[in-house]
């Protein structure tokens, strides 16, 4: 079917496009124009702050000026989780997260952001770039009068900080555990207690004890977060991000208003943020776990017990929402996508990694 | 020591900085100007030819068309072995390329293009843009008169077309085979006649008998370029090439005489590119691999005698050019980044791919 069907099928988008209404075309003073980037993130919060100042940093410097980028983090002018709607409503031009944090305004997000079992760095770029992503994002968020560029990525995420070790899934039960998006989702099956907060406020969640566990990114951001001073239990590899995209998304209206050349600056400054940010994370964490080790932090793996209940309840949470026909779209786009880039991926850079490991050690 | 000592002390470096003094300082014509772009790669070849041309694109407007690429293919301007004497003497602007071609200039190219048994995609970018890459790159092209952005990369590329099997190592003995830069060095070491053809020249090579097999790129590519109607025996995973970068390499006085905002628009249109450009090939591999299987083209892999061959030989060809003090700088950190990131690459993606295949098949 005609994928721009859903923009009058989809009923949840149908409610949510009149907000975008209110916004006043975006005009130019003097030929210079200041853009108001909000954020999902704290002030200086390491690698997802630095994506939104470098993509910020790239289109000021390349318009020469032209359009300045001002960017705001959480709360300094709307909250991490109104970042969507103030950027919908035209109270900011653009904003840069995890749309994950969204899934009330559309399940779909998830796709664009993170789908746990789902796509590493390389996988969404395939799909996003090529493979029908991109056309996709476009139909959801123009939804919402939004339009959406790849501007960041952190790599597979650490399974998380932990009060206590992890044998088996009813390990799970009742315990107060931060994971935002479908991985939350997953881990309420397991009888967790769920809690979204953003990044800003998960610190003096675990220190206060407010919280019992906590997954945030990788060991060099979580590092600079500091929850080593908190608890000493950490686990590595997670079911539920192994490759979450951040996103710049600019108002429509505004993006529809600005030159050619601007909207081309937008688009490409937010794909050059995109690999520097994934290299961001990858080029530290191999270092900052080796510290949090040596200061005494117990690195863990999951058992596969744990990773079987995982798997069992992420299958339950990815697919509950297949009877919006969007979500059904991106579903089986998003699959069939990673299908094909996981068998080639084995057989190409999982071989080839094999073969250096055994041959050169 | 400083790394800026290099320039001093690299003798290939010393005799090739003179070419470049022969170039005009660089003017804009009302505000405009073009950029002649020659390319190591024939009009059209897939992957290739189009990461030369969507960063040409991007920076046409980027810029509001101030600048204008102008993509020569090889031959069409200069051949595609000329290309970086061409612009190291001011008679193009920048190329588009693969490094490894110009191993006759300087031996560290191959740490910005490919090393044997190196770096993938992902390991590269963080080698190049937070790792100290970027910084040797600097040095190493400056000598030349010469500035590299990592333009594009082909994924993990695969073993080749070949007119028999390769059952053991001794199969290379006297086998006409193409490959360039210090893969080829390695058949070579094996007992091939190795030849170090531009991808326009391959296929006619092939097909007339001139060799008896030659890499490419990878299922996509070498599809569209057509080896399967002169061979079907094709190996997949290869030792030579697991991430070839391409940059786009600009002559530095032009670089360096263009405004900040269009040198700012010449990195990023570079950055975009990259992710773009990994992305194309490694979203259409699958489908062709299935493609070729279905036209009879027979899929091997290398027995693990022959991958022990490439490994003894690649140690000793990478570590021929020691005793110069630029490469081996580039040599110690590319192998102390790279380590690092195969480290957590394997306790990160590799520990997620792995559990995804088992829980979720």
């Amino acid at each position: 079917m005609d994928r721009r069907s859903f923009l009058k099928t989809s009923a949840m988008g149908g409610a949510a496009a009149a907000a975008t209404t209110t916004l006043a075309a975006p005009a130019y003073a003097q030929g210079k124009r200041t853009l108001t980037m909000v954020t999902t993130w704290g002030r200086g919060l390491a690698g997802v702050f630095d994506a939104a100042q470098y993509t910020a940093d790239a289109i000021t410097a390349m318009s020469d000026g032209q359009l300045t980028v001002d960017v705001k983090a959480a709360g300094e002018l709307v909250g991490a989780f109104e970042s969507f709607d103030a950027v919908a409503a035209g109270q900011a031009d653009m904003y840069h997260g995890v749309d994950y944090y969204f899934l009330g305004q559309h399940p779909a997000l998830s796709f664009f952001s993170q789908v746990p079992f789902g796509m590493n760095f390389q996988e969404f770029s395939n799909w996003f770039y090529h493979d029908g992503g991109r056309e996709l994002a476009d139909d959801l968020y123009s939804i919402f009068g939004l339009k959406a560029f790849p501007a960041g990525n952190t790599g597979p995420q650490s399974g998380g900080w932990f009060s206590k070790e992890i044998n088996a899934p009813e390990d799970f039960q009742g315990l107060r555990f931060r994971m935002p998006g479908q991985g939350g989702q997953v881990l309420g099956k397991l009888g967790a207690s769920v809690q979204n907060l953003p990044g800003s406020e998960v610190y003096q969640a675990l220190a206060s004890g407010a919280i019992d566990g906590t997954e945030w990114i990788g060991p060099w951001a979580d590092e600079k977060a500091g929850f080593q001073e908190i608890t000493k239990i950490y686990y590595t590899a997670g079911f539920h991000e192994p490759g979450p995209n951040l996103n710049v998304t600019v108002n429509l209206e505004v993006y529809e208003g600005l030159s050619p050349a601007h909207q081309a600056i937008i688009s490409n400054a937010s794909q050059a943020t995109n690999i520097w940010s994934m290299a961001q994370f990858m080029s530290n964490n191999s270092a900052a776990l080796q510290r949090l080790q040596s200061g005494g932090v117990k690195i863990l793996e999951f058992p596969e017990s744990v990773w079987d209940a995982f798997g069992a309840a992420a299958l339950e949470v990815v697919q509950a929402p297949m009877d919006d026909e969007l979500y059904k779209a991106c579903y089986d786009s998003y699959y069939e996508s990673m299908k094909k880039s996981a068998e080639w991926g084995s057989r190409s850079e999982g071989a080839f990694a094999a073969q250096r490991n055994r041959v050169m050690g």
